[in-house]
């Protein structure tokens, strides 16, 4: 029984641009996760960046609370787009993602190139990102919603999230 | 089995004037919410400030996918503490609190008095804060994790987080 019109709008052009650019210029993100111990929300703020192809990604230690819960609960949530020192942090633009998480194993073959465009978008993650209990997890997007400010809410595909090729 | 140090220390004097620092100060946050149709975590930004006692508090409109979340599951968890422009996002101090929801009825005896605080610190909400779509839920703190930067992470009870009297 739905008595309102729905507030999200299918993205546009300008929504799609917004959101690659969101995801391409983020550089950290807020994680909502499941909490195996509990089964209620868990909150963190992660290293953010893209694969190289354009895959959201995140390099988490062993010893980060969200590290176990997304080993044993998958489904996650993944907030970029930071509100500047100024204005309503509000109307600023955010991009919120489902994702389901996949861990990337250091003998995968696409490890290496993972690892090097990661720091080329994240230098002084050199310093630990060789250390056994760093992994790369890739944060699969499942559905996205784009809210540039109030009344400005649009509904993304996965497909539309991937940069278009150079 | 635990074969590590548990890297989590009780909160210092420390800890807890930077916790009710970044509470205090904070004017919206992100929020991990259950999504009630598929039972996976969301995430949103929200309004962000105390109520008269202290206790967190939001303002959200009917609209918001958040809402409908935190009516059906009321436990959540809140971040606060934004990174600044410059530096390391990872090493700038966040307090995750886990929550309870609890919608503030409009007819509630204290509402006039939430209603009048929160837009000391929210002045533009004056805008709508009377609409009848929007409501103040307290997002009352079950335990909190400060976050200080690499290796320097706090447990806070409830407790911890009310601000000292006067």
């Amino acid at each position: 029984m739905t008595t309102r019109p729905d507030p999200v709008q299918p993205a546009d052009a300008e929504a799609l641009t917004l959101a690659r650019d969101l995801l391409q210029s983020a550089r950290h993100a807020a994680l909502a996760v499941i909490d195996p111990e509990t089964g209620t929300p868990g909150i963190s703020r992660i290293a953010f960046g893209l694969d190289p192809q354009g895959c959201p990604l995140t390099l988490v230690s062993a010893l980060a609370a969200h590290r176990a819960a997304l080993a044993a609960q998958p489904a996650a949530a993944v907030m970029v787009g930071e509100p500047g020192e100024k204005g309503d942090p509000l109307t600023h633009p955010r991009l919120m993602i489902r994702v389901m998480a996949e861990f990337v194993d250091r003998s995968a073959p696409d490890h290496a190139a993972i690892r090097d465009h990661w720091l080329t978008d994240h230098p002084k993650a050199k310093l630990y990102v060789d250390f056994a209990d760093f992994s790369f997890v890739r944060l699969r997007p499942v559905s996205a919603l784009l809210n540039g400010g109030f009344a400005r809410a649009y509904r993304l595909s996965p497909e539309d999230l991937v940069p278009a090729p150079n």
